[in-house]
């Protein structure tokens, strides 16, 4: 076969074009950093673009075949808050901290993202023991397990292939677990039937949410896909938006009314939108993250006349629907809201509805469990999505397993029902105590205006920030509200996101922190924030 | 707000508009199938397209939002055989046999999935030990377990936050277990260094081949992005390109030389792609996967050479690394092989290679864990990779966990090593005799022609169809190995895959069938494989 270093070929053009929206970068192909050298000494072109190039000493070194410039575009899009540089810098203070450089604080105190167990909560027991059950059937001889929990593991294992959580399920999910989530839908909606046929596993929420979308995206240019999200929004939606390359289209969450939705405001949004994109889905957080609210039940109502009338398919994340804590506010469910409505809607309106072991009072993040259930899809496009689904084989089978305790816990005369009640009660109770919490001590604060945290596991206060620290934040190129979380974060060890990066009216700043840390930690925390505020605001009036 | 059924538009075309390759389909969007009614009688139209159409008795009925018209496109070309349906049929067979159907068969034989245990393949007990203690750290008091399971699921669960398994790790995965991971591979490939920081833990090794194929594509019509895949090869790839509008570039596997893979073909391959692609990627799967081939150290040389010299960023699926029985044969990883080659290669070709937990010794396939090593990638791409795997939060932590034991597994004078090390070799050695027995029966078969199975757990044999199976095949727009795999599949339950699923030379047929049933039932298998060859055979001689 041919030696390396002497394929002189013709002169078409290598590499990808740039495209519109690629940012405003221009480096040519063979400008990328030097990473290397190589030892061949013949310069070469390829497809007109030189192959390698000579370094200073007069070793050629050649150019990566992956590059910022020659990556996918719409990776480099994406963005994702929740992660962002603000947590990457709170890593790098605990690295700090624990080799023992001096810092004006001792401990960073991550109040970023939604991660209950990070901050101290206790898993239930009943869980984690049909877990530890499923993982090493030798335990069901084990006379300390209660009885209900071996039972649960056995009914699991019996549909797993081989009675192995190591074997794959089937794509959409292990039958018998898809059954008990519709069971579970069908005691939460008071009775609206649920087909388990219309239940897909899925990996998180995260994974259904991304797949739903996926297939909602077609076209180009003023027919492509539109899809409104709330603003603020939680960073999952427009980082899947951005990199499957559909038209986002925001929708404004009234702040002056505790975040609540007007269909005056969704009516805004779609009708401008229609005049660049083609708007078809409609997603709505409820209870909102980052915003806390719950939607009343006529809202929910009027959403789905709204998607009715404008013909959008309706995306429900509903994974905080344990998650509510202020009086009078209680959850509704899309699907149950749909049904009431009768017939007119709940056979017409394409609704997906997604659920996740990651929130209420389970907070089991890292097992990735997850459910979305879809209700008129079309049938064609049901089984593209159960192709689709096939193709990473299965959702991880140990969070299918939790998904199934979670819509299937003991019940009254179970060993085990007792301390469930007990731990999940305690785990709600301590979560609304902190959700008033927050919501009081913020409100104390001068310059910070905080609406009432109804449900989920966020505040989502808004901010001032003086023109001064604006303007340094911007000469910084800095939005002001990273500037701000930034300046806390180095003074404080408090980790919260900036507003910034879940969206906000322009000239509006907020940020958002949960409210998982231990009480005693949190009411540290909202004490530092307070003082932080104090002293920003004094630095920069 | 408005009431619904008075909006009436403009005339703007709404919809996805037919893009080419959209297939033969022609609906108009108002001739759905029609699900339900609606009880408005306007008739209105927006954006030139009616809304609602009449039913045949009067009641009007509306379209649906998503259609598999309206749909993504680049999802509709996504085909995945391993899950197809043949084995949907195959599910439809048990069921019928469970509801007392009478059918020529007992029980339907899954060879169609590397689906270890539920083959009746046992998990490792030490990694089932760990991870029940991990989710349940009760267990730590129980004085059954042995202490190097202790030890292990101590530091996993003091590298997780909060001590459970149930938070987020960092996107990239558990520091601890990236480092052990980067051990594993030092050890592996002779001392060649590794950096926990160029590891990513994965949601199995389909979700980081994923990944990186999103992070190459670019470029649109002669300048999109190709990426080399070997025919036969594992429908993942085809299918991820296919979603990602990637262009498709196949090389031929020699069956004729066991499967190896030639350097000129590659050139052809790459020389034929450049006039209407821009290939940037090579993907090679050794041990091979459908077709159980082991790469020669000089092959992998070779590829490397190839790779450097055309540009192309390598990838290497390397789960099936533990896999290797044929006499003679070594898994050597690109890694290595890269390295030892010098500088001028080790320096400069661009790298990821993939490990799972779902293969080898383990077949943990239902936890999804799994790793990718990248080698030389740009800083800056590594950066928007890391934001990119930081959306979906992070690879489910149970599947992290059991990764770091298949990594750093029990070590001599340890409690568990004997164990341990019975365990991984019956396994082993029972997957090698069984690799024999299937190439041994199968090549007894008059028109059954099978490579040796050198590694992996798959054998590709090529099968003779006589040319009236093959007309009667085309006359039902099937595939004629499909037809023969779907006839053997009703006469005998044995669910096989169609070589046209994975790809094959123009007019030669295969299958694919895993070598994991229990000994006796692949004899049983096999044995009715060549009786129902025979007949077939017969029956369109």
């Amino acid at each position: 076969f041919p030696h390396p270093g002497n394929s002189i070929r013709g002169t078409i053009h290598s590499g990808a074009p740039k495209r519109a929206g690629d940012g405003p970068r221009g480096r040519a192909l063979n400008s990328s950093p030097v990473s290397s050298r190589t030892i061949s000494s013949v310069s070469e072109t390829r497809r007109g673009l030189p192959r390698e190039k000579m370094t200073e000493n007069g070793v050629s070194s050649r150019a990566k075949v992956l590059t910022i410039d020659t990556m996918n575009p719409t990776v480099k899009k994406v963005e994702y808050a929740v992660r962002g540089p603000i947590v990457q810098r709170a890593v790098e203070l605990e690295r700090e901290l624990s080799q023992g450089v001096k810092k004006p604080f001792a401990e960073v105190i991550k109040a970023n993202i939604g991660d209950a167990h990070a901050m101290g909560q206790q898993p239930i027991t009943f869980f984690r023991q049909v877990l530890a059950l499923c993982s090493y059937p030798e335990l069901l001889n084990d006379s300390t397990f209660p009885e209900d929990a071996k039972s649960r593991a056995r009914r699991i294992l019996q549909s797993c292939g081989g009675n192995s959580l190591g074997s794959y399920s089937a794509s959409q999910g292990i039958e018998s677990v898809r059954q008990d989530v519709a069971r579970y839908i069908e005691r939460r909606d008071g009775g609206v039937p649920c087909a388990p046929d219309n239940i897909y596993l899925t990996t998180g929420a995260s994974d259904g949410i991304v797949t739903m979308l996926k297939l909602l995206v077609c076209g180009e240019g003023a027919t492509r896909t539109g899809v409104m999200i709330s603003i603020p929004q939680y960073p999952l939606y427009s980082a899947a938006l951005a990199e499957l390359g559909a038209v986002q289209v925001n929708y404004y969450l009234n702040e002056e009314k505790c975040w609540s939705l007007d269909i005056s405001e969704l009516q805004r949004s779609v009708d401008e939108a229609r005049t660049h994109c083609n708007p078809r889905a409609l997603c709505i957080i409820n209870p909102g993250n980052p915003t806390g609210q719950v939607q009343s039940r006529q809202c929910i109502e009027d959403v789905i006349r709204f998607a009715a009338k404008e013909r959008l398919f309706l995306m429900a994340d509903e994974v905080y629907q344990d998650n509510v804590y202020a009086d009078g506010c209680q959850f509704h469910s899309f699907k149950k809201v749909l049904f009431e409505m009768g017939p007119e809607y709940s056979s017409t309106v394409e609704l997906a509805s997604f659920h996740s072991t990651s929130k209420c009072y389970m907070g089991e993040c890292g097992f990735r469990g997850g459910y979305m259930e879809i209700i008129n899809m079309d049938n064609e496009v049901k089984a593209q999505l159960t192709k689709l689904v096939s193709v990473r084989l299965c959702p991880p089978v140990p969070g299918q397993a939790l998904m199934d305790l979670v819509v299937n816990p003991p019940q009254p005369g179970e060993p085990s029902y007792d301390n469930f009640i007990k731990e999940r009660t305690a785990t709600l109770s301590v979560l609304a105590e902190k959700a008033k919490l927050t919501e009081q001590v913020l409100n104390t604060v001068e310059g910070i205006r905080c609406n009432p945290v109804q449900g989920a596991m966020y505040s989502f206060p808004r901010i001032s920030i003086p023109e001064k620290a604006v303007k340094e934040a911007t000469a910084n190129g800095q939005q002001p509200d990273m500037f701000y979380c930034m300046r806390l974060l180095e003074e404080t060890g408090i980790c919260l996101v900036p507003g910034s990066g879940f969206g906000q009216k322009d000239g509006t700043y907020h940020f958002r922190m949960t409210i998982l840390p231990p009480t005693d930690k949190l009411k540290i925390l909202l004490d530092k924030v307070k003082e932080f505020h104090h002293k920003f605001t004094q630095k920069y009036s």
